[in-house]
C-alpha cells in the first residue's frame, strides 16, 4: 500500500502542526450546557467549518435552534464507501476551575517524567483532540493522494454535552443528506495504551432533575425547624430509598427489559484481562460500589445504574447560616442497558419522587434527554475490516469491548437513518474527561490520525 | 413619671430621624460569615461606637481575632441598677439575591396598603433595627433628662451570625467590666402585633458541617457509574438515616438530658391562643412536619431537632453533567433543649456518620459552634418590672414565651459572668430575617424605643 505509506509517513512530518490548529480548537471555550458560550460554541464551528473547507470539504454551519451542526461532504472513488465521521465540538463545563493547574483554555503540551507527552486543556480527549484525528487523516490523503479513499461526509454537533436537543430534529430533517453506508463515531476510549478498542456495545442514559419546594420561602431553622418541612431533608430521604442494601435500584420496572450478559460476551470480556484493583485504584478507590455480586466490568458495562450527578440546596457558602431551604435540587442520570425503555423509566422515577412527597411538598422535574442502549452486530463486515485496520496500527490487536457511557448520537443514527456506528477511539481512562487537568495523550493524537488514515483505507477498499 | 413622658414624646419627635441612623447603620453590609465582608464588619462597628459617643457613652470598638465587639459604659443615678445592653451589628447573607425586591443593602421605608410602615434591608430586623431601639431611649433620655435612669454598659457583637468565636474569650477577659445586675438582649419578637413577649426559654444549637470524598477525583458517570462511590448518595442516605419514619431524631444518646415539658408552663402556652394554622400558613405550609404526637409549640419550643441548613455535590449549575463528584458536603444543625449537651451530641452525630461510611468514603468535619439551651426562672423580680413596663406600651399585656432560635450568648452570660438575661426584642414571625426581603415594622422600630424607656425606668426604680 504505497498510497497508504505515504499519507502514514505526511501524518509524521506534520504532527507538530497539527498540534497547532488543535490548539486553536481548544483555545475556544465552547461549552455547550452554559448558555454563556453560545457564541464560543459558534465559533468553534465556524473554526471546523472553515478548516475542513480549507481541506476541500464542502463544509457548512448549520444552524439549530440550539448551537449549530457543521455538515462536509468529499467525494470519494466511483464505487467507494460512503462514511458519516460524527464528532462533537462542545465541551463540559470546568468548574472546579481552581482544581484546574492552569486555565482549561489555554492547551498545553506537558512532557511526562517517562518521556511521554500529553496535551491538557478543557477537551483535549473529550471530544476535540478526537475529531481532529479523522480530519487530520482526510487532509494527509488530500496532501498525498489528492482525494480521499471513500466518500466521506463530516458531521460534527455542539450539543452532546447537553443532552443533544437539537440533534434529532436536524437528523430526521436532513436524512438523505446524512445517510451513509457506515457510521464512524469517534468518541470512545482505547482498551489500554497498547490496545485499541471497538466500543460494540454502549449504555443508554436518561437524564433527570427534580426540585422539592416546600415553604414559600427560607424560613429561620430556630424558629422553624422541627415544625416546617425541610426540601434538603425530604430530598435526602427520596434519594437514599432509590438503592437498597444490595445497590440495586428500587424503582419498581426499573430491570425491565435488562439481559443477564450472554456467555459468549462474558468469555470475551474474561479474555481481556481487566484489573478490577487497576481500574478503580486509578482513582483512589479499591471496593466495587454497585451491586453485589456483579463484576466491576458488568456494574459499568451491562448493568444499569441510577447515579446522582448533582445536589444543592440551603446555604452552600462560607461558614454557617441557620435556614430551611424553600426548595432543595438534584440531577439524576440512569444509566441503561439492553431493551430498557428510557421513557418508562423517565416516568417510573417521576412517580416515585412524587409518591414520596409528604404533606405540604411538591416536586417540579426537568427533561435532560434520553436514548436507549446500543449493541452492534458481532458480524458486522465494517468491524471486520476497521479491527484489522487497528491492529496493523499498534502494539496489540484491536479488541471489542463495551462502554458504560452514552452516545446518543448511535441510537439516533440507527433509528432514524438505519445506519450502523463503528465506534473507534482514542482515549484513554486517565483522561480525566469531565474533570479537571483533561488531557489527551499524544500518541493518542498521533496514532489516531494514522489509525483513521489506515481504516479509511480499509474501507474504502471494503464491504458496500 | 412626668420624665418618662417627655422622653416618650421625644422619641415620637423625633422617629424620622432615628429611622435616618438606621438606615445609615443598615447600608453598611455587615455579613459576619463572609471573610469578603470584614472590613464592612469594622466599619458598622466603628459607626455604632462613634454615634454611642455622641450620645455620651465611653464607647470603644474592642478588637478580638475576628470581628469587633463595640462596648460603650455610661454612669446612672447612685445606687441605680446596672444593666448590660446586648445586640449583634453583623447580619445574615442576602443569597439567594435574586430573590430580593431590591438591592438587600439599600434600606427602604415601605407603606403597605393598611398604611402601616416597614423598614426592608438586611439586618432590618436581625438585628440592626432592635438594637437601635435601644440606643434611641438612651439617646432620648439623654437629650430630655441629661442622664440615664440606670448604669448602662452597650455590649455589641459582630459575630453573632457566624457562631461566636470570639464571644466566649472576650467575655472571660473581660469578665469584671461586662458584668452587670442584669443583661438586656434585644433579638427576640413580639408574640404578635399586639401583644410584646420576653423570651425565658432559647433553645441551644451545634452547628456541623460535614464532607464526604471518595474517588480522588470527579469521575464520568458513564465510566464509572456503578463501580465507585457516590458522595451524594452516600451523603443522602447518611442525611436520610438520621430521622425515622416518626420525624424523631436516631443518632444514640441523642434525647439525654431532654426533659418532658413541665405542666405548668404547659398550661401557659395553651393560654397564648396560638394558631398552628396561622403560623404554618403564614409560610406556605398547612401540616406540622416534626416528631409525631408533638404540638407545632412544643416542636419549635421544647423539643430537640437535627435540621438540614445546606447541601452541595457534584454539578448544580444550568444544564447536565454526567459526573460522579469526588466530594459532597452538608451545613447540619441541632437545636438543644432542657439539659442536652453540645458537645456529647457533636460527637455522637459525628460517630453516627463514620459508621456508615462505606468503603472507600472517609468524612471530614468542621465545628460550628455550639451552645446549650437556657431556661429563664419564672420568678426573676426584673421578669416583673419588665413585664409592667411592656404592658403600659403595648395594646395588650406582655405574654412570657420561649424560642426556637438559639442566642448562645445568653449561655455565657449565666455561665461566665453569672448574669440572668431578660429577652425583649420588638421583631414579628414575618420578618423574614435570614430571607429575602428581610423587614422590621416601623411600630416594632417606633414602640420599640418607646418599649426600652419604659423599661429602663422601671428598672432604674427597681430591684437591685
Amino acid at each position: 500500500m504505497p498510497k497508504l505509506d505515504s499519507v502514514l509517513a505526511w501524518l509524521d512530518l506534520n504532527l507538530d502542526r497539527s498540534v497547532e490548529r488543535l490548539n486553536d480548537l481548544l483555545r475556544i471555550p465552547s461549552i455547550s450546557t452554559d448558555p454563556a458560550y453560545a457564541a464560543d460554541c459558534r465559533r468553534a464551528a465556524e473554526y471546523l467549518a472553515g478548516d475542513l473547507s480549507a481541506i476541500g470539504f464542502d463544509a457548512a454551519v448549520r444552524d439549530t435552534p440550539g448551537h449549530p451542526m457543521v455538515v462536509a461532504h468529499h467525494a470519494g472513488p466511483d464505487g467507494a464507501a460512503h462514511v458519516l465521521f460524527y464528532g462533537h465540538y462542545d465541551v463540559q463545563p470546568v468548574d472546579p476551575v481552581a482544581l484546574w493547574d492552569t486555565d482549561p483554555f489555554e492547551p498545553r503540551v506537558v512532557t511526562m517524567p517517562d518521556g511521554s507527552k500529553r496535551i491538557v486543556a478543557r477537551g483535549a480527549a473529550d471530544d476535540k483532540g478526537q475529531l481532529m484525528t479523522f480530519i487530520e487523516a482526510c487532509r494527509a490523503f488530500k496532501a498525498e493522494t489528492g482525494g480521499l479513499p471513500c466518500k466521506v461526509t463530516i458531521f460534527l454537533e455542539g450539543e452532546e454535552e447537553s443532552g443533544s436537543p437539537s440533534l434529532r430534529p436536524f437528523l430526521e430533517t436532513n436524512r438523505s443528506e446524512l445517510t451513509a453506508d457506515v457510521a464512524l463515531v469517534c468518541d470512545t476510549n482505547m482498551w489500554n495504551r497498547e490496545t485499541p478498542a471497538i466500543s460494540t456495545g454502549l449504555r443508554g442514559m436518561v437524564g433527570e432533575e427534580v426540585t422539592i419546594k416546600a415553604a414559600s420561602r427560607d424560613l429561620h431553622s430556630g424558629y422553624y425547624g422541627g415544625a416546617a418541612q425541610n426540601p434538603v431533608r425530604v430530598l435526602a430521604k427520596i434519594l437514599a430509598d432509590i438503592h437498597d442494601a444490595d445497590g440495586r435500584v428500587t424503582i419498581p420496572g426499573f430491570y425491565d427489559g435488562v439481559d443477564e450478559l450472554p456467555d459468549s460476551v462474558r468469555a470475551i470480556w474474561d479474555g481481556l484481562g481487566f484489573s478490577e484493583t487497576d481500574f478503580l485504584g486509578e482513582v483512589g478507590l479499591s471496593v466495587p460500589a454497585g451491586e453485589k455480586d456483579r463484576s466491576v466490568l458488568e456494574q459499568v458495562w451491562s448493568r444499569p445504574t441510577a447515579e446522582f450527578n448533582g445536589i444543592e440546596g440551603g446555604y452552600t457558602g462560607e461558614g454557617f447560616k441557620t435556614v430551611i431551604a424553600a426548595e432543595a435540587h438534584a440531577k439524576i442520570s440512569f444509566r441503561l442497558v439492553s431493551r430498557q425503555d428510557p421513557e418508562a423509566i423517565r416516568a417510573a422515577f417521576r412517580q416515585f419522587v412524587t409518591e414520596r412527597l409528604p404533606a405540604d411538598c411538591t416536586a417540579e422535574f426537568e427533561d435532560h434527554g434520553g436514548s436507549p442502549a446500543i449493541q452492534m452486530p458481532f458480524d458486522s463486515p465494517w468491524l471486520g475490516a476497521a479491527k484489522t485496520a487497528l491492529s496493523d496500527e499498534w502494539p496489540k490487536p484491536a479488541v471489542m469491548i463495551a462502554m458504560g457511557g452514552s452516545i446518543p448520537v448511535v441510537g439516533e443514527f440507527k433509528e432514524l437513518l438505519g445506519m450502523e456506528s463503528l465506534l473507534i477511539g482514542f482515549g484513554l481512562g486517565d483522561d480525566a474527561i469531565h474533570s479537571p487537568n483533561e488531557k489527551y495523550e499524544m500518541s493518542s493524537y498521533h496514532k489516531g490520525q494514522r489509525s483513521w488514515a489506515r481504516v479509511l483505507a480499509a474501507l474504502g477498499g471494503g464491504p458496500r
